[in-house]
Parts: structure tokens; sequence; C-alpha cells
């Protein structure tokens, strides 16, 4: 690593408060592990998403923290669609067989409450399956169970390709 | 910092390509940017969302890089919407007086295009301010040019805290 | 009535196929109906919308007939859209006091099939009813059972004019 | 005629108001344009609808009448959405081929202002045309230039049936 860099981060972190240190070592750790797992991407890693399909939903939680928050500290409206798309492809990925993907073509999610609170989590469930497009709901829930986000989204179907 | 995660920071980047070495750097980067700027925040650093508020309308580019990419090296449809949504965000601001703000209430994005190139440009304008409520239109450019996503979104207007 | 535009239906009539002779004396019962009832609407009575709050949703079915189809026999899309609108606000009416109303702020459909078969369901429930808005959901089933269409609207909350 | 359909007709209407009178001879209108013409529908002929492609916009324009309103005299959320969907169906009917026809897909209507005025007037343009999927906009201005609603809208391309 460019000595340079490396010396300003150990500078920089030596001055942080505590928040802040966690956060920059979130960040780091989110590096070591992208780097450690070839099919995962940056994002699933800062994001520290972890998904998995049950009873016919697909389900991602991310915990809350200060990456993920506008300058308000709310989560950004942004990161809750990154959350909802994530969700809805994960459900569509299992929904399909091996010789299909899909691409998002349209998500529209309406904001109800504030992104606080310690985590989110986004259930994804099918709303429909047609011969080239599925439609798909999202809902996103905060820790204390309030309905933060709710999402509908559609998926075209193509050839997976090898 | 903890000696064993910078070590493991040291040894992840000798060991990772040139492309993962810039995304590396690119990182950290965003971290020291974000520690000598407390009004910015960690996503905008990361995104490296450069915005201005010009001719009625509100403008931000992001590069496109590995860390805002999906397993396809695609830039993922959230991040995308988290762009889009900024921009619309920059755009009520500049609109509204001080004593004012706003929250995002919906936000639909028609996905045109693969999210790739060297960088994205979200132009954000606005299609009518209310009493209440302010509708948006973001549209968001590939560097060749292409339309890659059309978005309309509408934002609640609130008293500002001081 | 002007005697030339009675001949001219009477006429029309006389010549018209059995399938039309039903669609004219649908539309003319509408007319009667609309005269008898103040607090009707032309359109409801066109569309002959039967409405009810039960259970915490609101339900509305309208008959299929040539009156709401496109040029290709299918219902139009614009007539699911009124459907739902009518069945979601319904829906707002019984879930705010007196003193309030509601007036559509947004509403996205998906059309999932098409609008065939003997007459149309909508469900509508609540999403989320917050301080100013509310939104809802609305589902349109055929009478074959099949979902044809899935939507989303939000309502703002304004003082009943009395 | 059923004479009886008739006598109730003509004794409704000779008791109706002024504009009730009117409202009433427009929907026999309406039944007796559709009966000259049969590539037309009962709701065009209902909303008078008035269509044209020019200057790579199809625009629509509709007069205000009771017929469309809802009870509070303000035209309905779904026949604005009625208006929209058909131009922009007018748009992409001009765009296609002779040999391919679409469904609507996707809706999403921004209600602006009170549908209120003597006509109403759809502007259908194009966002983007992809290989299956054509993506509109639309905007419905009042007689008086206010911009009352703003639409999004998605078109899958299919084979036209002969």
């Amino acid at each position: 690593m460019k000595e340079e860099l490396l010396n300003q981060l150990n500078e920089v972190y030596s001055e942080a408060s505590e928040a802040e240190k966690k956060t920059i070592e979130e960040l780091i750790n989110a590096i070591l592990r992208k780097q450690k797992n070839e099919n995962s991407s940056y994002l699933s890693e800062i994001l520290q998403a972890k998904g998995r399909f049950i009873d016919n939903h697909y389900e991602i939680t991310i915990p809350n923290s200060e990456i993920i928050q506008n300058s308000l500290n709310i989560v950004h409206g942004g990161i809750t669609a990154t959350l909802i798309d994530s969700a809805m492809g994960g459900l569509v990925f299992e929904l399909l067989p091996e010789h299909q993907a899909a691409v998002t073509t349209e998500l529209k999610v309406n904001y109800l409450a504030p992104g606080i609170g310690s985590s989110l989590t986004c259930i994804a469930t099918l709303i429909n399956k047609g011969t080239n497009l599925i439609v798909t709901e999202g809902k996103v829930y905060r820790d204390d169970g309030k309905l933060m986000a709710h999402a509908t989204g559609s998926f075209y179907i193509i050839k997976r390709k090898k």
C-alpha cells in the first residue's frame, strides 16, 4: 500500500471519535471480506447484507450505521431502494430456472417512516410471474417492527449468460 | 488503529490486482475525505458525488467503479436510485426557503439501459411545486449520452429543524 | 327531449344487434339511476360499481361490458385504474373521521393479465396511515380468480368541506 | 326499443335541469356515434376523445362534463388515467411497425392539481424505445394551462393479431 495513504488512514483513525472508529473499522472489514470472497460485491459487503430464501419469500437484513445515512443521520432513501432491489432480485433468482436471469425494469418505493433504529429488514414476495415479466412486492421493516417502506418492482426475464 | 486490522489491510492490498488496488484506495480516500468534512456523509464520499444547481436543475455526477456495481459489474439499481434521490433532494433544497426542508415520500424509477461506462449523471428538474408536495423528475445519463434511467419522485415539505 | 335525438336513438336501437341492444339499455339505465340518486355520479352508474367496507378492506365489483372495453374488447387500463382509485378512495373515506377527506396524490398500477371475463373486483387495503398521507394497496381480480392488476396509491388528508 | 325504457328516459329528461339535459344528450349522442363507427369504442365516444399524432407526440383532448366527474364535481382520477393511457397507447401505436402492437404493463400517475375547467389535454411523448419495452411520459393540462397530472407508463411489444 502506498505509504502515504496508509499513514493518513492511521492518523485519521487515531484522532477519530469512538463512533467514527467503529465506522472506519466496518469499512475496512468490508474491504477484507470482499477480497476473500470473489462472488461477493463491495456494495453488499459495505451494507453487510445477509439474505436468505425461506417460505417463498426472500429476506435481507442490514445493520444501520453512519455509512448508509444521509447528513441528518436517517438511512438514505437510495439505500432503502438498494436493499429492496437486492431482496427482490434475490427472490427472482430463486424463482427462475438455471438458464434464466432477470433485470429490474421499474421500481416504485413509498417511504412511510424514517429509517432509524439498529437494523432494516426487507421481505420480498411474488405478486405475479408472467411469461416475460415478474412483478414483486417489497416491505422494509425497522427493528422496532415499524413498516418504513413499501415497494413494487418489475423484472424482465432474460437468458442467463454462461 | 488496531494493529491486526491494519496488518490485514496491508496484506490484502499487497496481494490485490491493480484494479482492486485502485478500488481499495478509493474507499480509503472516501474515509479520509469524510473525516475532514463534517458536513459530508460517508455515502456521498464513497459515491464521490459532485453536485451543483444550475439553470433551474440540479445535477450530480458519480464515477463508475466496482464499488457501486452488482456481481455482474453493472451499476446496482439501488445506487442509481441513490443518485436520483440525491439529485432530486438537492433540487428541492435549492427551491425551498431556509425555514423549510423536505422528505422523500415516493420514488419511481424506470430502468432503460445497463449502467456501464465511466460515469453516471443525474439531472433533476421540477415538475410541480404545491403547497405541501413537490414533484420532481430525474434523468440518468451514461457518459456515452444514453439515457439509462428515468424517475419521478415526491417530497413532502416540513419545517426545518434548527 | 329533442324529438330528433329520440327518433335517432330509436332507429339506431332497432337496427342494433342483440349485444348492442343490451349495451344501449345499460347506458340508458345508468342515466335513469343517476337521475334518481343525487348522491351518485354518472361514472359510478355507468360502471355499475357496487362497493362495501368489510373486514378492514374496501371492495368494489363492476360487471364487464363493451362500455368499458377498448377496441380489442379488453377492459381499458384506465377503467381498471378508475376501479382501483374508487376502491382506495372508499377505503380512505371509511378510515378518516368525519371532519377529514383525502385526495389522490399518486397511483401506480402494474397490469398483470388481460381484463376479460364477466366482472372485475378490486380489493383495497391499508398499507400505512401517516399524519398527512395514507398509502393503500389495490388488487384487481377477474371472476376466474386471476389477479389482473396490482396497485399502490397515496392520498393526502385535507379538511372536509361542509 | 322497449317501450317502458324509452318512456322512462323521456320522463326523466323532461324533469331534468338544463345542465342534466345537456349531459343526457351527450350520452345519447355517444351511443349514436358508436353505432355509426364500428372502429370506435363506447368509452372513447363517451369521453369524446379527439386524438392526433403530431411532431413526435400524441395528443388527446376531452371536454370536461359531469359524466367524468366524481361526486365533488372534480374529474375522477381514473378518467385522468384513462386519458393518459389512451394518449400513451396512441403514441406507441404510431411508433410501432404494422406487425407489432403493445400492451400497458405499468402506469404511474402523479396528481398535481384538481381536474376542473372546460377540457383536459394529455400530451404523450417517448422516453425510451427498447427491444421489448417502450417507456412513455404523459402530461395532462387543464384549459387554463395548469399541469394537473404527470405520468410515466411502460408498454410491452407483442405481435399484432391479424
